[in-house]
């Protein structure tokens, strides 16, 4: 089996949406990748820090789908990484109630060593420099390195997030995000500036509104199911982000075209995601379940239009 | 030939844009609708009111296109309905800066005799006792009405506006006048509860976002091709209306099925619509250009993952 490295934060999460709210629940980017990647045949695992006030129970729970978490640091008397966030109405806008740093604030990543030959690294959104770091200790070059990351980056350390973009193969972004890194207005353009900054593959978030993966002069577009009811979005990205890099783990295909497959994936296991609150949903779902959707997908874009 | 019956404003239009702005230029929902229809194989007609300060030249444009004036009442010392609009840097919203009604006040749609027996209707935007008018004319059911509207309507005659709503097959509307209609935010449940109001196909229109075709529990989404510029959005709402109804006047199949394919078909001659300000890229597109956008939108979404 192919093996998969993960890294981002394991963290506690507080969420309240127009739904309800929940006390400090499971979160963190690592966390949502793994989960949504585990849906694959695939080995994988976790390079993250918590303190020792993260319960066994979320460690075992990542343990029972096969996710090595030999790399997650456990800082003695450490307090885990905390983040609290209240959606809107529309659920596609939040503010951030809470960040407590803790253990993350002097995190330095150590990559397992029967990791150091991953075939793929999904760097997770964390400071660039972390990111880096994993990099650094990988003792053969993957066959893909896809990096998330965020605006705050773009703020606060731009000259190490460009440097370590200029190290990937994809980056996965929102629509916002790309904007700012490009300063171009238009998706295309931004996402052809991106490429010149190092990433081959760029893929552009766009939330309820889809996903838009470009290489070259090509682009594909995946949508996003529309659901009823979305009811907590928290960790959709990274659901994404962990269905996208898991099965591209599992077919050991990085053409254009298995991409295309990887972010329907993606959308696919994202769905999930939403429809309860923190990873609950994400715990559950099943292979029936993601094929039935997969057919959603088709029945959603497929056409045969005659010229 | 099958015949498609249009109503709408044929109207001047001032657009200011980041790129530039014009003076008096043609506008109008009909002219959009009817340039964009024309492409297809069909008889044509517009329903609609203008001064006669209107150009002769505007006139002989539509003649050019195939399509049936007869119907454009020239009030005599009548002013034509004038609209000016300022679009943001994003391109995405816009302040109405003038809207002058002049003719289209009294105006009392006569649809011409010969199209009476009409194939197609697709109502445009205007007041719903207009559209209403226009059906209570018809002296042969039509195989399908279209219907186009706007939450300036939903504002100041929802009741009429409710009244032609039962009377239609398709309606076709934005997402924010969707949730406005029905009064829920997911998209999925506004179009089942428009359902209930008598169209039984939706079409939700998200602009740079898409379009999506609910009936009954069936959806289907059609992308907005990603454009590297967006010259003016002006008329991309009509233009995807006319493609519409264009195509299914020429193909004569109201199948869901079918639909896809016209909703495809909106969404390309839109994507052309925008290129240029106003009309300007309407009177020019030509088939082969179709042709090959259409070859874009299927590599944009079309996918092949084995289950």
């Amino acid at each position: 089996m192919n093996k998969l490295l993960i890294v981002g934060t394991v963290a506690f999460d507080a969420i309240e949406t127009p739904f309800g709210k929940t006390d400090k629940i499971l979160g963190g980017a690592a966390t949502y990748i793994g989960l949504s990647a585990s849906f694959f045949n695939l080995q994988s695992a976790i390079v993250s820090v918590v303190g020792d006030d993260f319960p066994q129970e979320h460690l075992d729970l990542l343990t029972s789908k096969n996710i090595d978490i030999s790399g997650i640091e456990i800082v003695k008397g450490g307090k885990t990484f905390f983040w609290s966030g209240l959606y809107h109405n529309d659920l596609n806008s939040r503010d951030t109630l809470i960040t407590e740093l803790n253990v993350l604030a002097d995190f330095q990543p150590k990559v397992p060593q029967n990791y150091k030959d991953a075939d793929v690294v999904m760097l997770g959104n964390l400071h660039p420099l972390v990111q880096s770091s994993v990099l650094d200790q990988m003792e053969k070059k993957p066959k893909l390195v896809v990096l998330d990351t965020m605006n705050f980056w773009m703020d606060c350390a731009l000259p190490e997030l460009l440097d370590v973009i200029k190290r990937v193969d994809v980056i996965t972004i929102n629509d916002e995000e790309a904007r700012q890194l490009s300063g171009e207005y238009s998706l295309v353009k931004a996402a052809n500036k991106i490429q010149e900054m190092g990433p081959k593959y760029v893929v552009i978030k766009k939330g309820e509104h889809g996903a838009l993966l470009f290489h070259n002069r090509e682009v594909f577009f995946a949508p996003a199911l529309p659901l009823e009811d979305v009811f907590d979005p928290t960790g959709a990205g990274d659901t994404f982000a962990g269905g996208f890099s898991g099965f591209i783990t599992q077919s050991e295909n990085i053409s254009f075209n298995n991409m295309k497959n990887a972010i329907i994936y993606g959308s696919n296991l994202a769905s999930f995601c939403v429809e309860k609150f923190g990873t609950e949903r994400m715990q559950t779902v099943s292979k029936a379940e993601v094929a039935i959707r997969l057919q959603q997908f088709k029945s959603l874009t497929q056409f045969d239009i005659e010229i």
